[in-house]
């Protein structure tokens, strides 16, 4: 049967089970075939919205029958590309899928569909005094921040989507569901599948439903802005914290060019510089020591005025700056676009790293913020480009090409929390060697068709 | 090639290559085919003592070559058979691999040899004021630790291998070498290998090299030792100290069964009532408002008089009791074997699973303390046993079937820390049910010749 042929039988047939939750819209394919990144779209031949796992299941068990590739879809924010369909097939988007199944607050865990985003699951826990802590910046599904391995501003103490997936349900290629992990916190009891599909980035299986640890919101919260005269004093700054133990909740950096652009976009006039923005959570005095303990090493490397404040008005007008910050690099040149790329190196190396990125971008003539979680030596580079200039893009490709090499050669990774999906396949032979070919292996035992969202992760 | 023609020609290359560090001498051969449990030992036909990957690496392709199996091995600390050679084959004994590679004390990790043990890596740690975390009750191997997902008691605080484990070098069942994971704190680049193997028992290859996070010494340490009326006030103690969220670095708890024990093995007259012991890692003022919050919640729940002390001395004395637990419940009963089971709960299941599972003992008339690494919902039971006694053993046999089937019933698993090996891997389909497939078919693709440690995990 042909390609065509097979996908008009097997639209017929998703039809007469999902009515018109399928679609092949050129309008809705177009959507589902770009994401928040940078490449070029390429859309499904259709996209379907399944409610359940076991719609999933079927829909899984007619594309395996047709051949048909299968492309999970949350919300599109994802930045390499994973969403999109160089291979065709269907998109398969969760979002309806938006159930919170289960919270038990007395083992801080909740259960919840992959639809779900954070944003809603951290408003339906706010009246039980519970929170979800991770926060990539935007408002993802929970079953695309597993499939992506994604971060935020809280891991530096709270860790990824690593530490705080505890189980998974998830569709296999051939539509069997099977469950990973569980609820217990420890378990010594077989392979660990839950880590092997966090960050599979759909090319395994397609989660449909995750269990996710919890923490009880903190006695105190307080945050606090401190300006530097250098970018180094900046991230020697956070590489002491570090170091030393001390186990502050968010630490982020935004250079100067970022600083700018935040006061073009928001009409604000923070004083041009280097600025690290710092959370504590604890009790009381727990915060108040803990802000004095980075104070003091904030002073020792050229840190300014080091504001902080437990009022809860006054945090979020200090954070203002950092969570615009994406929105402001957009403002930074319009009609530009945006091209977010990020890495991650061990801390002792980060001073390093930044300095030389910095340099580079200058001499690449290139307009381009640094952003970093810099408490765990990840940082991003937001390009701001002008697509239809040429020379600029060649720019572009070849200082991302710098970057990781660098990134790598300080015993580093290619990706901090952004993921391989088209973008990064070219780096991950360079970052694993051989492993690669293990990765690969486990792709073919289990989808041996190639069918999970094909072309991602892997080159050929 | 027959088996034994086939044994004998890798052993001469094997001695060729060697030298020594090869033999098939029958005391050494039984020395390795067992372990701490309770498992009848099964010696393999020879056990090779290498110094390096690279010589893993060979003896790998020789034994892939003569379709020999390999058991890797540290120090035999494994406590469900893992160490066993069921079908024979070549026992690795890593125990030579003891060389610390490199510390890095500015990002907080160190890369390892397989064989340096938890105590080896502390004591050349110590003068730089840093230290690994994980304490299984043996001194393990990190390779072994990692094999088997090991704990311990700063889990609940610090996390288990699982959280631990940066990176490895393995060495697959063709003698291919592979690096898994890297020193960035967080990436998004590709499957995560690491996890995978960390808990695979030495079935999807051989650990050789670690790469693990270590933590800076704190400021200040306490420790508190507090009696309970009850068993259920003890545990429910626990499970609200970690509902709150307070930071306890270790919350063991042991019940009047293992007090007894203890007080007769070191002549020591603790009070006979199940007690708690917890410690406190951070800032002076941090561990001493930590053991207010601990010690009120307890007096709520029929604790007794809350000792604590940050004297070094005397926190040791304190704990004297719990590190004692192991050999002392061998003493309970001259002549007696130790089988020690383990399970795992969501918290909020935990004072229930352990009252059934005490009442249970007791109804079996089985001599077994309970020991639990609390905080994580984790308990272990310690049958003290004649191994002659047909009934006691049956009695045995179905006790620990209704312990493992009533923590799943509670949302657990059979093993929060011990791992499968011989012992569990009639648990693990009604632990993840389709999930064993999936383990399998990533047995298959990685070992399709069922080489490495078969026998282990997976029935058949």
């Amino acid at each position: 049967m042909a390609i065509g042929a097979s996908l008009a039988h097997t639209l017929a047939r998703l039809e007469a089970m999902l009515g018109d939750r399928v679609t092949a819209n050129s309008a809705v394919r177009e959507q589902h075939g770009r994401d928040e990144g940078y490449q070029p779209g390429q859309p499904p031949d259709a996209v379907v919205f399944p409610n359940s796992t076991e719609e999933v299941s079927a829909i899984a068990k007619l594309c395996s029958a047709a051949g048909l590739p299968m492309i999970p879809y949350g919300v599109g924010t994802s930045l390499e590309g994973q969403v999109m369909a160089p291979a065709g097939g269907l998109c398969i988007d969760l979002s309806r899928m938006r159930e919170i199944l289960q919270v038990n607050p007395r083992d801080l865990d909740c259960s919840a569909q992959a639809g779900v985003t954070r944003r809603q699951l951290n408003t339906h826990l706010r009246d039980q005094g519970l929170f979800f802590t991770v926060d990539p910046g935007a408002d993802a599904t929970l079953g695309g921040m597993a499939a992506t391995r994604a971060s935020g501003t809280n891991a530096v103490r709270y860790g990824t989507m690593r530490e705080n997936v505890l189980g998974l349900t998830v569709v296999l290629a051939d539509g069997r569901v099977i469950r990973t992990g569980g609820r217990a916190r420890k378990s010594a009891a077989g392979y660990d599948l839950t880590h092997l599909f966090i960050g599979s980035e759909g090319t395994l299986g397609i989660i449909t439903e995750l269990t996710v640890r919890l923490y009880g919101r903190l006695e105190a919260v307080s945050s606090a802005v401190c300006r530097f005269a250098t970018l180094d004093g900046a991230v020697d700054t956070a590489i002491e914290t570090i170091q030393l133990g001390i186990p502050v909740a968010r630490i982020e950096l935004l250079d100067e060019v970022q600083i700018d652009a935040v006061n073009r976009y928001s009409r604000l006039s923070n004083p041009v510089a280097p600025t690290l923005f710092l959370e504590f959570h604890g009790t009381t005095s727990a915060v108040r020591e803990q802000a004095e303990q980075v104070g003091s090493i904030a002073a020792e490397y050229g840190g300014g005025d080091f504001q902080w404040s437990q009022d809860e008005q006054q945090r979020q007008t200090l954070w203002r700056a950092r969570h615009d910050a994406a929105y402001a690099c957009k403002a930074l040149r319009p009609g530009g676009e945006i091209w977010p790329t990020d890495v991650c190196v061990p801390i002792s190396r980060l001073a390093e790293c930044i300095r030389e990125t910095r340099k580079d971008i200058d001499a690449s003539k290139l307009v381009a913020p640094i952003v970093g979680h810099v408490g765990d030596g990840n940082f991003h580079v937001i390009m701001v480009l002008d697509p239809g200039d040429r020379g600029e893009m060649d720019r572009a490709h070849a200082f991302n090409d710098r970057l990781i090499a660098r990134a790598l050669d300080l015993g580093g990774s290619c990706t901090g929390e952004h993921g391989v999906g088209l973008g990064k396949r070219d780096y991950l032979l360079a970052e694993h060697g051989g492993a690669v070919e293990v990765m690969a292996g486990i792709k073919r035992a289990l989808d041996p068709r190639n069918l999970m969202n094909p072309g991602k992760i892997f080159l050929a």
